[in-house]
């Protein structure tokens, strides 16, 4: 039984305690939060307890830390819980400087302790899906990757600010779907950005619909589209062609009803936004992150993979301001 | 707190033991089965406790018994239960024999504790949303329902020959679904059944293949159509044609990725029985059970919902024996 | 060249005259009416002689014609066109009358010449891709099948009163199908129909909405459902369970543009009505005329096709208005 | 009635005579071609005259032209078309070399007759119902468009390396489709190719795979995937994102069927080239310059229209060679 301590308390850690519950190789020993008062609701609703997160990554007892904390704290707790003995699974991204990532991926490694970095959308089923049949060879070689991600609506101008911008804070998790379809980081990162959906978003120096072509060592292409609003609900659409045939993952739906009326065939919006459209998700991710750090295989998705995506935001940004494309090993 | 007996430990009550322990108003307080290992191992998982049924009913202390026990022991359940001052839900059906399933609500009606019989296909996300458009008049006045309903695989026969029949242990469900979505019970009842999926089945007294149509007072028509064999999956899906429109529920399916190649377009299947695609329902279903019993609402489908669902069953299965339309008033 | 007379220059005749004149083997030799202005025009249209119905039937150097006049008037003009040696395609349905078709089909059986019935439906694209598809085995042997097959709108009252009912002005469409993808007629019928759309329907002794369902000797079943009002437009789908599968024959739609708001995600409406729907049909129910008169094959749809329809009509109106099933070897 | 002669008597030149005969208010008056056996054959078809093209532009009593020659005759014939006083419909592209384009228009300006470029995918009724829906405000102000457009396969190498290379071939369809949707031409286009479906193609001097994103001057983005190999048909998308929602172009099917099987659920491919898919929008476009023509309307599609989509094509090209944006100023 693996006894894990919840860096966080707030929303994303509440999805994280329901899976750790929910998994019956685990439970939920202690949660930390800022507001020591969020711990002890969350410890309170799962019959844990509330501690300070020194405390967790002190307490020999606990096997693994899961971070869902703010994104400037997750080098550091890495570092710490690494050193202490843990195992990690760390929301991402790993940071905003892909030099402070760098360094702690050094510090991480010479531990010899496991760290996964939750990229979640790696474990939705509709991608599972594709990537299973990719596998089977059921499209032959991909040729032509293209992904759809749009949110429903921008989050205030404020978070966007302390954000890292959309290729490092929304994007992310699409250079990151991209690698794990692709089986590799591409070469060259292409992006074309703007800030139609509101001007603000663009006074803050940040871009809020974006294209980003990519281009791999033997000539493969990807394409992923960001939009910080879809008044339709979460569009999360990846499609690939190969030699042999195409593979869509569409979107989940609310419900499968279908109106039939003089005004036209009407159905379902997609699942609002991420929790909706990610639960099952989070719930594999970290049964997965269970099973690996049981068995001692390989984290499915490992700190190298977070900075790699790091490394494409990066590149993306810098070709979105100089409007050249910007070769990986560049940045 | 509901504090809740559970009776039966099988692979049904398994389902509603995750329901009542996800919900934070209710708690599984002990479990029963007929073989007391069987209700140790599942109490085991959910920090409960294994007890004999004759127990559980005798304790002052539990609010609620869920019975999922066999299908000829409901009825004493139900009685036994309520005049211990439960309140109950229990698996459908209420029973094969329609007297005896009148002679237990008698009972129970006398005792004024609330009982719902569990048509757990009302609460799935679809089939309610299908309610809400039709109740909110989207497409105006309902004319013809047209229910669809295969199982992926027949039972086997001995299952069969102790369950009712058809009509009685798989269509019944879509018979309660009728009267959920139409509001009423029909008049008349014309059926027509044959065995082509297995003749054995027609050996042992049964239809594996029927379709049933329904005539309703002011001349709306509804018509079911029941398999035992769809081996492509659980094939469940309600149609209704109103006076301003169409409404339909659709199949759920196992993920969203469709594959183009030189073959066609294909997609993935519906999900495959009903543990997968009623999961939701199930919770909702509990839910909804919890919240009538605190708030002391009616039940959402109550024993006579029950009982006309059974009275359905039973015209169907003297109209296929007598090839003749019979009427709900003369069961 | 197979030179055609058109009997008849209505709506329908008008779409007739596009597939002779677009068919290479074939040319729109003359054309007649009821009233001999509407015979004109449609000459004029295509370059063809308006003449008189007993004209063309006599003129020797006229291969072939296609009867599009009004229903009572269908046997004695195949009767009239056989006997003056003329291969004959017949609007749908043969008679109202089961005795005079039966008649009819005795007349021009003795002159040997092909008749073929118009029922246009076989020839649609999707239709004959789901027959090919069962006739490849692809679904194993087919068990339930269910004719879905509803009007955007009901006619005039007037017309109704002279249509012969739902039954055989509406259904008998639905009839051929079933006996099309079933291979064979029914032993019984069993109808229910009402008067729910619109009572004047009802008060002229007709129903608007009706489900019908019938037994083959081996235990198949076929369901039919009718409605003369689905405001979204044309519906006409064909479903057929299978021991390995399902065969589901869905509506043409007026395009393929899906718009997503946040009401909803909107698709376009189906086809309006059967000439937009059953154009292409049209078309190949012609070609495959002057192929099988050209080769000497037999006729695809025969006047027992059209005999079998309406008796299956027939019953189908009895049992309506008797309640009880009706066995086809009884009409 | 519009007197046509038809310059080609190719395959595509054979479509086009369908829509002009069918067109009450056209007739196909002359044929010609390179090699006139050819267009005595399509002449015959359709009662018209085998000619050649120079006497077919002499004869002052034939109104207008179409030109379905190969494309280093079109700049030729649209002058001297126009020169003689005759309409011109002329296939896409107007030319290969962006400035005989432009001295080709300054020829026919001088004219004033009016010429329209054969950009048939305009009048395709799904993407005709996108730009309708987009009119109407149904999503709001545009942002973000996608096209995808894939063939079924590659032409043979021998005619990719006269074909002025994937960007002024291929994908000027959708050059023009994007200013069709965007209602204005871009900023800036930025390319990726590369020849990973065929290495013969890339030692040709091409790429066989594509993207494009282009920027226009109020932020808008447009984003255009190009494969030549799509083994599952003719892949012909447009997606276009809207502040208030989001419009969808899909694939045409080659019929209705859906199968459901132990294996999965599988529907027809889209329609499979282009003769198929386009073949009412050759219609439609046809009637649209007859009807431009006659009312003296402004061209649906302009000459300048075809210069714009060539010029996109240029800009492409070279950002493919250099890996840098290209602004469409500068070429």
């Amino acid at each position: 039984m693996l006894k894990v301590g919840l860096l966080g308390a707030g929303r994303i850690a509440g999805v994280h305690a329901i899976a750790i519950s929910s998994n019956t190789g685990s439970t939920l020993a202690a949660v930390s939060d800022y507001f020591p008062e969020n711990a002890e609701k969350l410890a309170a609703q799962y019959g844990s307890a509330a501690r300070s997160t020194e405390d967790i990554i002190a307490d020999d007892s606990i096997d693994a830390v899961l971070i869902a904390t703010s994104t400037d704290t997750h080098s550091d707790l890495i570092e710490a819980a690494t050193q202490a003995g843990k195992a990690v699974l760390c929301e991402k991204p790993v940071d905003l400087s892909l030099d402070r990532a760098r360094a702690c991926q050094k510090v991480a490694d010479k531990t010899g302790k496991p760290v996964m970095i939750g990229f979640n959308r790696r474990f939705d089923p509709n991608f599972g899906a594709l990537k299973v049949a990719l596998k089977a060879g059921e499209i032959g070689k991909p040729e032509l990757l293209a992904i759809t991600s749009f949110d429903p609506a921008p989050p205030p101008v404020e978070y966007i600010k302390v954000s890292g911008g959309l290729f490092r804070d929304m994007m992310i998790h699409d250079f990151d779907m991209s690698s794990f379809i692709m089986g590799e980081a591409p070469v060259s990162v292409m992006a074309a950005g703007s800030s139609i959906v509101d001007p603000e978003i663009g006074a803050a120096g940040d871009v809020d619909t974006a294209v980003v072509t990519m281009t791999y060592a033997d000539g493969r292409i990807a394409v992923i589209k960001n939009s910080r609003r879809a008044v339709y609900g979460y569009d999360q659409r990846v499609e690939l062609l190969g030699s042999e045939g195409l593979l869509q993952a569409q979107n989940m739906l609310e419900n499968t009803v279908v109106k039939s009326t003089a005004d036209g065939v009407t159905g379902a919006k997609p699942t609002y936004f991420f929790l909706e459209r990610y639960m099952p998700a989070y719930s594999a991710e970290w049964n997965a992150f269970v099973e690996a750090v049981n068995s001692g295989a390989p984290m499915p998705v490992t700190l190298a993979d977070g900075i790699t995506a790091l490394a494409m935001a990066e590149a993306a940004t810098r070709s979105a301001q100089t409007g050249s494309p910007v070769r990986l090993e560049d940045v």
